[in-house]
């Protein structure tokens, strides 16, 4: 089956917001074998939009639209969907409910204008909104588009990859004879190219049906081994064949064999071995401590972090001696020693990470430049008393700078815990 | 003059790339009163190249495209172009000679694929790649599409940026009479539906050519006030009358009247007053404290964050009473105000906010439940020795809970910091 997203609303249109709903609606279709023809972006624009429908319907078989559900003047695609396919708008006692009751739960009476979202178009199978207060709809096979599908979404992402994941792909998965399996394989403190190279040309060990994708992401690199056919027990065969010899080119840089970030993979090992971590910032300002506390549960491990973002604080809180800081200065492999050895102390932990550098964009010297950081790691006696130091050097802008420094340390870390091995969860 | 942007490339439709390059011309078209009617990605595919070039330029004046123009066998944009309006190829000397020593410079010799690269098709204005190999063209006044214009460029973000500074925007900003004046208007602390409503029918104030429309973002609401006309006195007036009606309607929820986070603007009240904050954050997990070291410069007024997640670094880092935890558990107001209160204290600063909550997905409990949250605020000398404490009750999963939660944080604390008026930098 073939498909067109088409992403509504003025804003992508000056270039004010990045249709990543459009990428991930894609990335989701691909997995279940649905191939996209078009991706549309158009204006809050009820002619524009009609028209547009028209022609996709006649390319493909199904449409998908997010955006322009909300409850102001400017939102005004469900009316016109209703209005192309000569349907009414009928209220939906469901999402009227969810809504109310949204509004309920943080004490505030719902507003007149969110009981409009609650109408849906007639006919239409209703998805409800579990994150937000615009139901979805799937349409299929109207009369005047017999054996096609529109799928209306929500145009915030949060909202819109719920509805995807929990009811449209697997709506038309079902749809498809072809068996997918999927494998992603993450890794970390490589570079794409590097692990190109170490991986080599695929065609030399993959089986056809069985392809392997280069997923770029903010952190690490994240591989998706894709094996498809008719016959199940065949493309499980080829399958698990790829990924053994894929685990062995990859080697410690493999860090899991599903979608996990980092910070849940070195979670789970502090879980099973019961091991306690705390975090001294400088640099990466609370994004490490933002990074491990997104995980559910890692109260059972992270202790605390403490962004010493001034000398004082780093003083006071982390014990680091002032004459090191005056001697070597706050970005030095010695304060950032002196942090982690501090944190670890006082905060009674297994494993204490500490950061110090120039985020940028101002605050760089010849010697000390923009991008420069120094991490180290102290641990206690569970895991033998060690300590590590690193400098190293990148050459991002202030925000891409945090990231690549937080990832880093959180790289070092699970080094330090398993030198080799996937994450066994 | 209205554009049409084509994306072209197999990655845009299986999501493994977000198309920020159609954000990025669309921000530049914008700019000089080009509005753009369409962005379309689509396959490495001569035919439904062919059939979009076709169907774009009925419908808009410029048609912009990039991808498709390296030195590969997947890289046929340009091919197809040419065929599309029946023209040759031709050997550009300028481009070859740019192409070959770039490579000079690097010490490598050019690839033969590479030559291919020099070659531009007939009759076109020839944009040099200052950053790259691939050259961009602009045609015009085609035999075919007469008074239309064809824009190809490289989809390497960092060339077509260049190309699009330097001479897409430059050459038709001259072709443009129509004159725009954008206003971001950034608010926080109301909801979009109950923001509308207080902002009622734009329809009442509005004057034609004037029109407002609401961008959703993850924190805050974002709108932007457009005017456009051929008179440009006649549009500043408008905009200015509409500026003053809406920044009335608005109140004090809005913060700043260009695009900027609330972070930044808390940074500028904070730096003009000479004022030192510190987070004391629990179920916010480092995120306040991330997001308010994100500005460049936060260094002056963000002296430290105290992520206690434990109870005993409440107790430890913030001197949280252990009583005080055991009578009204972590979650409280209590234990909030104690929170920020030793958060000035320790940290000698002028303000502290503190987060102490259920992000979820577990810990929750019928009377404090997912998403309940305790804020408290306390302030020194220069601000009044005032305290102030808040709970609130949000619905979301974790990652969401988070954001929203520190996004309130940020607000009551712009909100202590100046009851009313705006962020002036």
């Amino acid at each position: 089956m073939h498909a067109e997203i088409l992403s509504i609303g003025d804003e992508l249109l000056i270039g004010q917001v990045v249709n990543t709903n459009a990428s991930y609606i894609a990335s989701q279709l691909d997995l279940i074998g649905v191939s996209v023809n078009r991706i549309i972006a158009l204006g809050d624009d009820s002619s524009q939009i009609k028209s547009q429908l028209q022609d996709s319907l006649s390319k493909s078989d199904i449409v998908i639209t997010t955006g322009g559900l909300g409850p102001t003047h400017d939102d005004i695609t469900k009316k016109t969907i209703a209005d192309f396919f000569q349907k009414k708008l009928v209220f939906d006692q469901q999402a009227y409910d969810k809504c109310k009751s949204r509004f309920r739960k943080r004490g505030i009476s719902m507003p007149k204008s969110n009981a409009s979202q609650a109408e849906v178009i007639e006919g239409s199978y209703v998805i409800q909104n579990n994150r937000g207060t615009a139901p979805g709809m799937i349409l299929h096979d109207l009369e005047s588009h017999p054996k096609k599908y529109v799928v209306v979404l929500p145009g915030v992402p949060y909202e819109m990859q719920e509805m995807m994941i929990a009811e449209v792909a697997p709506y038309f998965k079902s749809k498809s004879p072809t068996v997918f399996k999927h494998t992603m394989l993450m890794t970390t403190g490589i570079g794409e190219s590097t692990l190109a190279e170490q991986i080599g040309d695929v065609g030399d060990f993959l089986e056809e049906g069985t392809s392997l994708a280069y997923l770029p992401q903010s952190a690490g690199v994240k591989l998706r081994l894709t094996s498809k056919g008719m016959d199940e027990s065949d493309i499980l065969h080829k399958h698990e064949k790829a990924l053994k010899i894929l685990t062995q080119k990859i080697g410690r840089y493999l860090y899991a064999t599903s979608d996990m970030p980092l910070e849940a993979c070195i979670g789970s090992i502090l879980t099973r071995r019961k091991l306690k971590l705390a975090v001294a910032e400088s640099c990466t300002g609370g994004l490490i401590s933002h990074r491990l506390t997104n995980i559910p549960g890692s109260s059972h491990y992270f202790i605390e972090g403490i962004i010493s973002y001034a000398n004082e604080s780093k003083i006071a809180r982390l014990g680091v001696n002032p004459k090191t800081l005056e001697q070597h200065g706050a970005v030095s492999e010695q304060v950032a020693l002196e942090m982690a050895k501090g944190c670890l102390e006082r905060s009674d932990c297994d494993i204490a990470v500490s950061t110090t550098g120039v985020a940028g964009p101002g605050g760089g010297t010849e010697r000390k430049p923009v991008g420069m950081i120094c991490f180290a790691i102290a641990t206690g006696p569970k895991l033998g008393k060690q300590t590590l130091v690193k400098t190293m050097n990148f050459t991002h802008e202030r925000i891409r700078n945090k990231e690549r420094f937080s990832e880093t340390a959180l790289h070092l870390i699970h080094e330090l815990l398993t030198k080799s091995g996937n994450c066994k969860n």
